[in-house]
């Protein structure tokens, strides 16, 4: 099946909302296996949206829209592919009961007439419940294509798209596509694919390969009858990438390396603290958005000035004058006073120059400390990079030697 | 002048990366009064990228493309616009030199002779420097069109667009376009649209409404032949949404709250510091994201345990027992403590429930104190609230907080 997204709405040609319903769609397509070949992107206007419809009609099996369902542009996006499709507008029933419990349950909003015309839909349509607002979605299928309506707020595209059009579209298709993605840190983009161009050119399972911010990832796909079909295909291969990959790699289908560290803490039944200058907070936020994190994540401090790193961790000023505040010794001392202070089993001192200002920006020290052991890992980020990426790659260094020291790798 | 985007990558339509080049591009456009009517997303596909190029010829004055530059895509824009506009690809003086010192000026970098496809353009190009990478753009004017080709990687675009291509495309056109963002907190999208109502009919200037995470955005934008007659035609509409809205208003033009906050810090000259509970570093995180935080921000603490509330702040546990972790006391105690602790003039403490299990997810409490004064604010945001919003809500509301009591405002 060949799908293509049509994205609604003129604040994406205006720059002020970035596509990401586009990038989720694509995303939850690929894993079941249907491809996509366009996206487009269409501002609030019945002429351009309907020259768009026709398009995708004829190149497309899937068309999924985004967007335009809401009363605040007159639901453009259900009048439009109304009439591209011959089809009229009507009260649908369910639609309208979605929309009066959905206000019936918030005593805070009134309902008033003109909500029902979110309730309208094109005949023949199957009403697409929304979980996190007000208007539902639709759906229906014409001689050659099938059409899928979803809202625009990512939050309600994303969750009626996991809820009621993935499992729909599964089932569908009578092939089962699998995928496992395998995540490194520590090694660069080119150096991982020269290591695996081999493998990326067979066809089923495929072997994509990814790299953000720092990380790389590679991504194998398989396509067979059943799922258990699917995995034998894999093995192999998995096998191969994890060999050749070795203590790269921290973790194949995990979502990041904060919750890679946080299963090993957990595994391990190990707590953690953290001191944090340069990155100000970073990791702690990072690994405190995992829910459940506070059960191994003792707590932090951001000692961004080097006062706070003598009223909180107790280090001696004259300390930090002697070695300078950007040292490998000050990040040892904070990653083993933080330890102390907050009375956990590893201790991480992070302090560096983020910049943009100074000679010595992308210099960073990262210590990691553990009962009779101290770490320091010096990091030059290079003074052009941006701030942002100095913070994260401090960060997942520090990540990095937490999963290493965790799992009996050097540090 | 019509622009059309056209981003080329395979990636991107696989869902693995975001299309923020056609955001930026977009917004950068908008700024200068370009309008976007089209964004097209094509994979690495020569057929489908004639197909869309063709068609864009046919209904803009100009294409952007994106990506499909450097050689893991064998230069496919290069080679498939030229062949589109009638043009051989031709090794360009320029860009060869271009090529070569970034080789030469990077000691880890190996120049092989392929890296000279990269200097590879289309007839009648003028070379853009990449001032992030290796692969440089290019633009050329056919008859009807205006073409210009960025890179992918979204620092490689955005650095080519603001520093070459915007100051080539402003002094195009003898029109001039100026707009102001007015910022509001505390304040829902509906509320302000009702307020505003009337003022959105205007043509020019222009006023249009956005709302993102709690905030609410207006921006104000007007055309004239200069910036002066651009600012007396927006000056009235100012004034008239600025009187509307009060205190909601936290901002015109600054880029964020952490930013209006630390720029009250710094005038006023007042410092701060934070304990984070439920928000795990968000805020330290968000204020030190600003180039020189640290000058008015002295630190922070994560006490995302009760043991770490005692350990880092000196908090009775009997006292967090007798009230409640997440209770008006102990962010209130939180505040001060961490203010005392660390020497600050304020101090914030925030406690909450960010989910996503329990019954009472998204309640938090947020606390300031200053010398003598300690104000709290419940929070109820709602207990099917997903977990990353309820703590950007609960920063949101310290930092609100902080700006009200620094403008003489009840906070």
């Amino acid at each position: 099946m060949n799908a293509e997204i049509i994205s609604v709405g003129t604040e994406l040609l205006l720059g002020t909302t970035v596509n990401t319903d586009a990038r989720d769609i694509s995303l939850a397509l690929a894993e079941i296996g249907i491809n996509v070949f366009w996206h487009t992107v269409v501002g609030d206007n019945p002429a351009r949206l309907t020259e768009c419809v026709y398009r995708a009609r004829n190149r497309a099996d899937l068309i999924i829209t985004t967007g335009g369902l809401g009363p605040t542009c007159d639901d453009l996006t259900k009048q439009v592919l109304a009439r591209c499709f011959d089809r009229e507008l009507y009260l649908d029933e369910e639609a309208e009961r979605f929309v009066r419990d959905y206000f019936a349950r918030r005593s805070n909003l009134r309902f008033t007439e003109n909500n029902l015309q979110q309730a309208m839909l094109p005949k023949g349509c199957t009403m697409l419940p929304n979980d996190c607002g007000s208007a539902p979605g639709c759906m229906f299928q014409d001689s050659l294509v099938r059409v899928i309506m979803l809202p625009g707020p990512p939050r309600e595209c994303n969750t009626m798209l996991r809820n009621y059009v993935i499992p729909y579209l599964r089932q569908l298709s009578g092939e089962v596509i699998r995928s496992h993605m395998v995540r490194m840190f520590g090694i660069g983009e080119s150096a991982m694919e020269t290591k695996l161009r081999d493998l990326m050119d067979g066809s089923n399972p495929t072997v994509a390969p990814y790299s953000k911010e720092g990380e790389c990832m590679v991504r194998v796909t398989a396509k067979a009858g059943s799922e258990a079909e699917c995995e034998t295909l894999m093995a192999p291969v998995l096998e191969e990438i994890l060999g050749r990959m070795k203590e790269h790699v921290y973790g194949v289908d995990c979502a990041s390396m904060e919750q890679r560290v946080l299963q090993l803490l957990e595994e391990k039944n190990v707590s953690l603290a953290a001191a944090e200058s340069c990155t100000g907070g970073l990791l702690a936020m990072r690994i405190t958005e995992i829910p459940g994190a506070s059960a191994h994540f003792k707590g932090g401090v951001t000692v961004y000035t080097e006062e706070a790193k003598t009223a909180l961790l107790g280090i001696d000023p004259k300390y930090i004058q002697e070695n300078g505040v950007v040292s490998m010794a000050v990040a040892g001392r904070m990653a083993k006073r933080v330890r102390k202070t907050l009375n956990s089993d590893l201790g991480v001192g992070i302090t560096g120059w983020a910049g943009p200002d100074g000679d010595d920006v992308g210099t960073v020290f990262v210590g990691l400390a553990a009962r009779g052991e101290c770490y320091v890992r010096r990091l030059q980020l290079g003074n052009n990079t941006p701030r942002g990426k100095i913070r994260t790659q401090a960060v997942n260094n520090a990540l990095d030697m937490i999963r290493r020291y965790l799992t009996g790798l050097d540090v």
